[in-house]
């Protein structure tokens, strides 16, 4: 028995909850019943995870008890190439739906409710977010909400729906579309048995909230693995894509695509209405390979206009120092302050910027002066005794993330920090600055990658309604 | 002065050091000197970090007295776009040659010599390795050295050499080409300026030890980017890519490429001779993900035989659990190691399979008989009082690396590690399997792409020495 991970420690505090096990009078300390026919008060939800020949039965005490809904984490049905199997999850499927019964699975992790405490996975939050995810995998939802969780972002609820016998992809897209708690909205499919429907159902969800849907076995091989997980019969991915398209939803070509468009979509940078990126302190030789980045993905590195260059040149009178774009500069604090705080809006206003990237948890130090790019390579460069190498790198890069959330709410022009080294990966800075309303990438690949996803988005949704 | 980020703690332990300042005597405890004049012994090498107006009058005294090698690390020269800084340049660079000294940069962090505790950016490793670093950018150099560092490869030399106007990609090639104590190339270049040299010491260098080329400045953002970086005109992305094949190096096209390689080169990950891939142990829902982005980084995930698939229902007779390959088994131990250990091995050496992939970190728990892929969550999979829970899992996560490396030193299959979830970014396991020769890389995609980029290169090779 797992209630500890099945159920968060406080669930049973709000909820009744009643182990079954015919041979056992007592789980973690509650009172274990013989069979659910047996719990003394109405039961609202079953969590199944007995013998797959024994599920029939347990179907059939469900609905006599009046029970709402199962979920069967029991596996072995029709992802098993098992005639027999495949044979009893239909059976199952027809006795529920006739005696008022809803299925989640079979083969399915089940669902993540945090304001009722309800998970199914050791390390997901417990506070709830705006963030609805549905996911045919059971590890393909823990990477979505433990990999997202790492970055801030929260969730209102998620479903894991395995084979999806009875209840699938469009009715999850349906609560989802009408869930007040939910903003945003991402989807792990396999296949879709139900093509008509799932379109709808993806339209009407992506018409008021962004959708997201991640698709797995777009490739032969990709195929194969899917239809041995959860039976899925994967289609073709151009159809798919279209689909996508047509619905106005964003469709994710990998996991780590679907992380990053959430965390655009949860912060700043979902405003960005253009292609031109600013490239600001992230380095000479790492610009030249982040505007080569930047360009691959379809965006653009533009030349500062000259009167700009000029302000930014009082700024950073040393020679040799790039103020064109990418531009050689970083924060500062103290007297100079207010100068840099001028030249970064400045840059964020010109005329062909529409996005800004600098390096997350990099260098306050000043710019220029020793030699090649030092002033962006602060985390790094030689340390000789300025004052400023006593104060704490942490709480500098803090201070750098509150300086940079200032900036875009003041120009209203999104940043992308991209974490460069160790101190970028920090964890508790990338926090930081999700809750300021930061986005912050692994590198500038996934950050121009999400730019770009988003931008085609909002051109591809002319007649639906602009979400912001 | 910056004497304890350019020297190691321990270079004037084995070598002089003469500070040179004009206003100072001493730096650091160690005497310092009006000029390079005054020094009282012969010097080697100089690092100029004066000002870039004064740099004609120290060339002057250089050849003098008889240095052999002068590293600017003074900056605003020819990448100034000033047309006089860049006349000194070339004047220097005639006067230092006409002298017999040799320049290096300028607007570079020069040279890394762990042997010789010389080094230019803290964080580099004290302890020499196999690996040989050209950059023309700084910082970049800094992050191969950094980010390669980190996964455990271990250097023979580095250079940052910015401008090149005296010494540049070609002479370097070269020496890496010569030196004994180099067995893997890699160089981060803008432009070239003396093509035909360029490519007659690449491939000279190519043709007996792996060289990899990551090129700054292939598209029109980058290459304007480069220009102001260090005056590089960068050329067609075409030609140089056919330059790199013709020359039997290998062209990485990211920074994480690049890491990925070295990682590939440095490991039994390098004796890989084909596509086929075998998915072990990595989770439904991931493994259908992985199969896609193996797929579309051209390689395969063939099903197993027959006889293959038998043998692996044996030891693992759950219903729904996958033996086609993705296979959903974990490495056991205790009573179950040796049957887990041959499932494990037929896999490796039956006919389709070149090369193993598994997630790293996660579960040696029991696969298959709670649902759907638990075997494969280990790291994430409801925790209900098994004794196995009471391990460390660190502890596991190392029992199951030096595992998978007597697995490939027994079979002779080379094995990839994923690295997923928080378990799998873990450096010290990371660390743990490169000491062990296994590769380990953030996730699917970029191990399928160093996977593929290996095996074009030996490819292109033929009729060059086979070097592993």
């Amino acid at each position: 028995m797992f209630l500890p991970a099945l159920m968060g420690q406080g669930y049973h505090e709000r909820h009744a909850l009643y182990p079954v096990n015919p041979k056992m009078s007592e789980v973690q300390g509650l009172r274990c019943y013989p069979s659910v026919l047996d719990c003394p008060d109405p039961v609202d939800h079953v969590i199944c995870q007995i013998p797959r020949v024994s599920v029939s039965e347990l179907v059939d005490q469900c609905v006599e008890k009046g029970v709402r809904s199962i979920h069967f984490f029991t596996a072995g049905f029709s992802e098993s190439r098992d005639d027999e199997m495949a044979a009893v999850e239909r059976e199952i499927v027809l006795k529920a739906r006739a005696g008022g019964v809803r299925l989640l699975g079979p083969n399915c992790m089940g669902l993540y409710s945090p304001a009722d405490q309800l998970t199914f996975m050791p390390g997901f939050p417990r506070e709830p977010g705006a963030v609805f995810m549905l996911s045919q995998s059971g590890s393909n939802a823990g990477d979505i909400v433990h990999g997202l969780a790492a970055r801030g972002v929260r969730f209102s609820k998620g479903v894991s729906y395995g084979n999806g016998a009875d209840l699938r992809a469009h009715d999850f897209l349906d609560y989802a579309a009408w869930d007040p708690e939910t903003q945003i909205v991402v989807a792990y499919i396999e296949g879709v048995r139900d093509g008509r429907r799932f379109f709808a159902a993806l339209r009407r969800c992506a018409e008021h909230k962004p959708t997201i849907v991640l698709k797995g076995g777009h490739t032969a091989a990709g195929a194969r693995a899917a239809d041995s997980h959860t039976a899925s019969l994967a289609g073709s991915i151009e159809v798919f894509d279209a689909v996508c398209r047509q619905a106005g939803a964003m469709r994710a070509a990998t996991m780590a695509e679907l992380h990053d468009l959430v965390i655009a979509l949860t912060t700043g940078l979902r405003e960005v209405r253009g292609r031109g990126v600013a490239l600001i302190g992230i380095g000479g030789g790492f610009a030249v390979l982040s505007s080569d980045a930047i360009a691959e993905a379809g965006l653009d590195v533009p030349p500062l206009p000259k009167a700009v260059q000029e302000q930014l040149r009082e700024f950073l009178p040393v020679a040799g120092t790039s103020v064109r774009n990418p531009v050689d500069a970083s924060l500062e604090r103290g007297a100079d302050r207010d100068r840099s705080h001028r030249a970064y809006a400045a840059i964020a206003r010109s005329e062909p910027i529409d996005v800004m990237f600098t390096a997350l948890g990099f260098g306050w130090g000043p710019s220029g002066g020793l030699g090649p790019g030092m002033g962006s390579m602060g985390g790094f460069r030689p340390s000789g005794g300025s004052d400023r190498d006593a104060d704490d790198p942490a709480l500098r890069a803090r201070e750098q993330v509150d300086e940079l959330a200032e900036l875009q709410r003041e120009t209203g022009v999104p940043f992308a920090l991209i974490q460069r080294g160790q101190a970028g990966a920090d964890q508790q800075l990338q926090l930081h600055a999700h809750a300021r309303r930061l986005a912050a990438f692994p590198d500038v690949e996934r950050a121009s990658a999400a730019v770009a996803c988003l931008l085609d988005w909002r051109a591809r949704r002319a007649g639906l309604p602009e979400l912001f």
